[in-house]
């Protein structure tokens, strides 16, 4: 049994938003949404819930794990609540608005977790993001990375650093070593734990031969700052062509973005693969001094719209606003506003509706109501003057 | 079988909206926020799933109905996606504010339901308004109903018309004609479909003595201009005091409202019981011609804290944004910004983040796209000049 003074708790990572920071909140999603529209996003709203075989496609099990399911009671069909905005976005790009050119989209809403998961252990991020179809070269990749990198910097979220990795790299190894899926996906994990003789055991057992086995072992070795990227060219020096088509990929984006994004810090880990299952290219992630996971985090994902009729190029990054909220060093607003008295006066109501047409905040006293103007966050008052109602310190 | 074409659809009831109108949507809730805060209305932000208990306290089984529940993985108990914000908010005023002051809130958000229901036939929602807690007069209602017709008026739907009622003089009739809760249920049903043969054959089985039982078969006739809160004092003349009282309320708070609200219709319509399960007092709803639906309602419903240990005065008002988007005769946007080339150039960086600082829409080419400005929605373009880069005409 449940004791009755928890009845009204929330559920673990289910957050409700009291006044102070859901204004706050307000005002940095305004703020993302119109420096996206400066950048030539276009906002989209996707649904809350999909029937399940458009929301999960193509995206694999973690996915499906993630997301609530619910019986659509007038077809009997089975829907889902979305627990990740990016497929549903590339739907729209391929299968709805089936453009020809670039098209920059961005979006904003809540998603649903079944489990909580990522910084801020939530089960219901409002997920923010933005998202480049259309267009394979390295400038729309760095053009995305810039864009996190200001989503970043408007939250006034300090001291971030930028990791970098590319899953080319892996898969081209990969498909060089002539891994089993099997196999691809026991490596994946181990290298994601960077167990290193796990990863060494692996590749003996399947008598993976050498400079492969070197060079599939090596990656878990290749991260840190920009040195990284020449040790790899000495790593994978005779390696296939694709690794090192993949490798120069990363080299270029890391080239261009560094001349635009100043002198935030740039870190590489070729065994870092977040996203995996469904980037084809460089992928990136925004962390902050003294947590351990990502608070924005992007990449190149070719081949998502498939499924929808239309593989695009596609690269796009996403964040969650709760989570750059509560990292936020930006002041909250100082509260403001006036307070008018309760009295039935038409020129009373006319100057209130001009002050509220100017952007002020009006509050109307009621009869008989306690508290003062400052209980209601006003600084002024209305008042009776020599010429009609004035707007008076309190 | 689903047909494979149909693979992409969306559930019945569910829409997804493209760029031209999320961004008319977009400015709308803006508005309609700076709109509430202009009037004293903090926004909350609600949780988009809750314990089941807390989501459904008090609002009775309809909304059970339109609730579609998920289980929480964590704790295997039931919880539900919120139908309705109202008892949300009232929970955030009762349980987690708990000021002693007049406190008014208003929301954002979506909400799912199980079945289409509302003006558009739509299951989610994105469901708008603003609550006043802890005042009782009719002060409150006033400024409630002011507000949404204020909403209405910055949503730019014209045509609209008020209807009023007020559910304490059918309760206080049911209460002095000593109705069961089950004779209360079948009349109430009844005057909803404005039945009367079954009014009168309910009233004469249950021996439902005069002047009641000509007061509560007179209800289904009282509806119309303001001539019926005239009729309405006729026919209720010798009825209790609570009929009286309440009468009187509802009178009051329409000629208060009448001087606030211009020559926008009042309509009067005292078997009209929407929200009936919760409301208390004065119940209103606006209309727009062509459409059955209501598209925002609002009143009284002082008992709704309760639950959460509190039962403070409460009176507001929702509407759904989607809605209002779709009925809304504002003009949509024209598109502007400006187009800039595919060039490496550090004057040209500069002069766009400037730009896009001053609040405009640069959309940068990319390396081997096609496409001109305008199919970008761009009416200028960024061209090297004598002196550096300057905005041009295309």
């Amino acid at each position: 049994m449940t004791p009755k003074n928890d009845r009204w708790l929330l559920p673990e990572g289910i957050v409700e938003l009291l006044p102070a920071q859901a204004q706050q909140l307000e005002q940095l999603r305004r703020r993302l949404l119109d420096t996206f529209n400066g950048w030539g996003y276009e906002l989209v709203m996707p649904p809350l819930i999909e029937y399940l075989e458009s929301l999960q496609v193509g995206t694999g099990n973690d996915l499906d794990l993630q997301t609530f399911k619910l019986t659509d009671q007038l077809t009997g069909r089975l829907m889902g609540v979305r627990a990740d905005m990016t497929p549903q976005v590339a739907r729209i790009d391929a299968h709805v608005l089936k453009r020809d050119l670039p098209t920059r989209l961005c979006y904003i809403g809540p998603v649903l977790h079944t489990r909580p998961s990522g910084f801020a252990r939530a089960r219901a991020p409002l997920q923010v993001g933005a998202e480049l179809y259309g267009h394979a070269g390295i400038e729309s990749d760095v053009e995305i990375l810039r864009l996190m990198v200001e989503t970043l910097k408007q939250a006034g979220v300090d001291n971030i650093h930028i990791d970098l990795g590319h899953v080319g790299i892996y898969r081209e190894l990969v498909k060089e070593a002539g891994l089993s899926a099997e196999q691809e996906v026991t490596l994946f994990e181990a290298l994601q734990r960077k167990a290193k003789p796990e990863i060494d055991a692996c590749l003996a057992q399947w008598s993976v031969k050498q400079p492969l086995r070197r060079q599939l072992a090596g990656l878990v070795d290749l991260n840190g700052d920009r040195s990284v990227l020449e040790r790899a060219r000495e790593v994978f020096g005779n390696a296939g062509a694709g690794v090192q088509a993949a490798l120069e990929n990363l080299t270029r984006i890391a080239e261009t973005a560094a001349r635009h994004i100043g002198d935030l810090p740039l870190y590489f880990d070729l065994a870092e693969l977040r996203g995996y299952r469904y980037q084809t290219g460089v992928v990136f992630a925004a962390f902050v001094p003294g947590h351990g996971q990502e608070i924005a985090r992007g990449g190149r994902y070719d081949d998502i719209g498939k499924a929808f009729g239309r593989a695009r190029p596609a690269t796009g990054f996403s964040s969650d606003l709760k989570t750059l909220v509560a990292l936020s060093q930006n002041h909250p607003p100082t509260p403001a506003g006036i307070f008018a008295p309760a009295v039935e006066d038409a020129a009373l109501d006319a100057k209130i509706a001009q002050l509220r047409a100017q952007g002020e905040r009006v509050v109307a006293m009621l009869p008989g109501q306690t508290g003062e103007a400052a209980d209601f966050g006003c600084d002024r008052r209305l008042a009776q003057g020599d010429t009609g109602w004035d707007v008076m310190s309190v």
